[in-house]
């Protein structure tokens, strides 16, 4: 597989305002084409640094990207600095030159000098025409390795690599398929999938497999290449199928769904219907049931109730069951998911209480305690669980954990 | 001024679907103390390359922060690879490795073998404990060289780097002062924004003034630098006054609070307290109330009702009312206020209806409508509003807006 580096250049992109977002787009194409991305270096306008990354970059990596810095103004360094590396002059290419004078006049406005420096190529370079602004890109050829430099806004870049760079690249790599397939999880450590996981994906160098956490939740993502569609797609059904066996029912998605996604088409289908009363999550589940387009189709009502009053009136939890128990217990959670499914008809109810903190922790009912009761004809059940993290994430994986448990529930 | 390097490590990070934004937060609290970021490398799990972006670093940079690839997997390369570039041994740190194991027990979880893995110490440095996760950091001093390895997780890395990081830079640093001040705006476009407050801050250079855009609100960013804290502060005080007179009571906070922090403020102090009735945002708002700490003190509960039936039953909204006007409608807004209001007794009442999308929307009430009701002592008053954007974003924007709403109200 070619490997690539990018080099996003710009001195904005090292304040803590702005951050690179071209690699992402430049990467998920360079990928499509069997290209990998290897390293990526943000520099400012610093003629020694620049020099030096474009320097390593060329050693390491067979295709070079650089971004930004082609602009009229002294700050704008790419052009001379890619020069002084690859040991070649800029010569003033007349045609260029002739077209930016033109865009200006076109503005009515004079070309100011400074723009000339624009219309400098790299002597042997092929010159890649910007028809969204004034700077054109170059694509270099150094031996094995190729240089391609492109304008820093993506809406003069992005037409630029699509219809200038990647046919070159693509002719280079040869025909080549590149498919993923993401696995969501929710339920193990990162640690447990892992060494579930890791005696299946290790096997294999094709697909390559990643692991990553987000929210609580883990994903294992796939890549798979092969020179046809169906030889890629077969390689990621290999491996994905024996990661689901390995993993079991902690795999929730194979399609990129969200757990609300996943429970919301799993209720719809079977034409079910969820209520939710919630203490400590505050609405965010059933904020999170309702994020999914035509979740009215399953999801009519929830109740927050945040003080006790609230449980007692709008969701007939015995007042008894509280000063006994306390609001954050199995008893209450589990009249809540009971209150909420019988006053809502729903064919589910769900509860959750407990304590997101800072404040309010004990040693018995510590901060992160929670209880997630769900109710159905037959019953109601409850689980009881201590979360890790801030308030936010408590609330979060709060929200994940009672998804989950309805989406075993139903499955 | 002292300058520093960042070093991003994970796989992930290389891929289509993930950015290094650690690096932004750590940049603006590394400026805050002085300290220039000069470059940024994104790496995978790739030893050779991590080895010479560690060389490199070290070579140009006094200060490196490595960020990621401490956790207990084979991927997780940052320690071996920065103990072999430092030529330091690696040892197990007992008291980590305890802590790591009582972290799972808490859980009720035996901890994995791999996690072993993470009490491994290089000899000479200094340990960062972690509370927020299994991996402890790292600080190093070579020479005039400061290495610092940090947890990619943001929930660990901050707070490692705020309370046991930045304290020892600072001592490096010695005397300046850099101080910021952030005004959040809500209600006017980014370029009404600038249109007022351009002829006030392009008089200064010190201060220097950023917009951003976020969620749709803008934030006015100042950066003031002088020799002493109150020097500092006495410029940030200057253009910060001038420009909250310039744009007026679109300016919500000086001090990076959320709209919901600034409304509970303000409900908290006055004694009063506040009611959720939500249709089209689904719980999101009781959920951006709640994220407060303390907000329990003035909110006690909430509705979702998202079907009409539950509109009728649960806020007593009249059918007729429903039939005659749509569920989306400025009556139904304002009489879900009025609702929610009664049956919990508040002082104030917030009803949201809307069409959040894709589907149902119509010519005469099209996708992005929103009608916000208030209700109080007195009354109630709904706006009504087209918000832009996906189903996502119109939510957000709907629930900003009826906090902004509220805020106004108060105030």
């Amino acid at each position: 597989m070619l490997n690539a580096e990018i080099i996003a250049i710009g001195s904005e992109m090292l304040t803590p305002f702005r951050i690179d977002t071209n690699s992402l787009w430049l990467t998920e194409r360079l990928n499509a084409i069997g290209v990998e991305v290897r390293l990526k270096t943000i520099v400012g306008d610093d003629e020694a640094r620049l020099e030096e990354a474009i320097r390593d970059a060329l050693r390491r990596s067979e295709i070079v990207i650089a971004t930004g810095g082609l602009g009229p103004t002294e700050d704008d360094i790419t052009r001379k600095v890619f020069a002084r590396v690859l040991r070649r002059r800029l010569v003033l290419h007349h045609p260029t030159l002739e077209k930016i004078r033109a865009r200006f006049a076109h503005r009515g406005i004079p070309m100011p000098a400074i723009n000339e420096r624009q219309a400098l190529i790299m002597e042997g370079a092929t010159l890649l025409e910007n028809n969204n602004g004034t700077a054109p890109g170059m694509l270099v050829r150094e031996g094995e390795r190729t240089a391609v430099l492109l304008p820093g806004p993506p809406r003069e870049m992005k037409p630029m690599y699509s219809t200038l760079v990647e046919p070159v690249l693509r002719e280079r790599v040869g025909e080549m398929f590149i498919l993923r397939l993401k696995l969501s999880i929710f339920g193990l450590s990162e640690s447990r999938v892992d060494e579930l996981a890791a005696p299946v994906y290790t096997r294999y160098t094709n697909p390559t497999t990643t692991i990553l956490v987000k929210n609580g939740q883990i994903e294992l993502h796939l890549t798979a290449q092969a020179k046809s569609e169906s030889a890629a797609q077969g390689l990621l059904d290999e491996l994905g199928g024996k990661l689901e066996e390995a993993l079991g029912d902690v795999v929730y998605s194979r399609r990129d769904e969200t757990l609300e996604e996943v429970v919301g088409e799993a209720l719809r289908r079977r034409g079910y219907t969820v209520a939710t009363a919630e203490s400590c999550t505050g609405g965010l589940l059933a904020g999170r049931l309702t994020e999914v387009p035509g979740s009215s189709h399953y999801f009519n009502e929830g109740v927050i109730t945040y003080s006790n009053e609230a449980k007692i009136a709008r969701l007939g939890v015995p007042r008894e069951l509280i000063e006994a128990h306390g609001a954050v217990s199995e008893e209450v959670a589990l009249a809540m998911a009971r209150g909420v499914r019988e006053r809502a008809g729903a064919t589910f109810g769900i509860g959750i209480t407990g304590i997101a903190g800072p404040g309010g922790g004990t040693a018995a009912k510590p901060v992160g305690l929670v209880y997630i009761g769900l109710a159905d004809d037959e019953g109601a059940k409850a689980i009881r669980m201590i979360f890790p993290g801030d308030r936010h994430f408590i609330r979060v994986l709060a929200v994940n954990t009672a998804l989950d448990t309805l989406r075993r529930r139903i499955f």
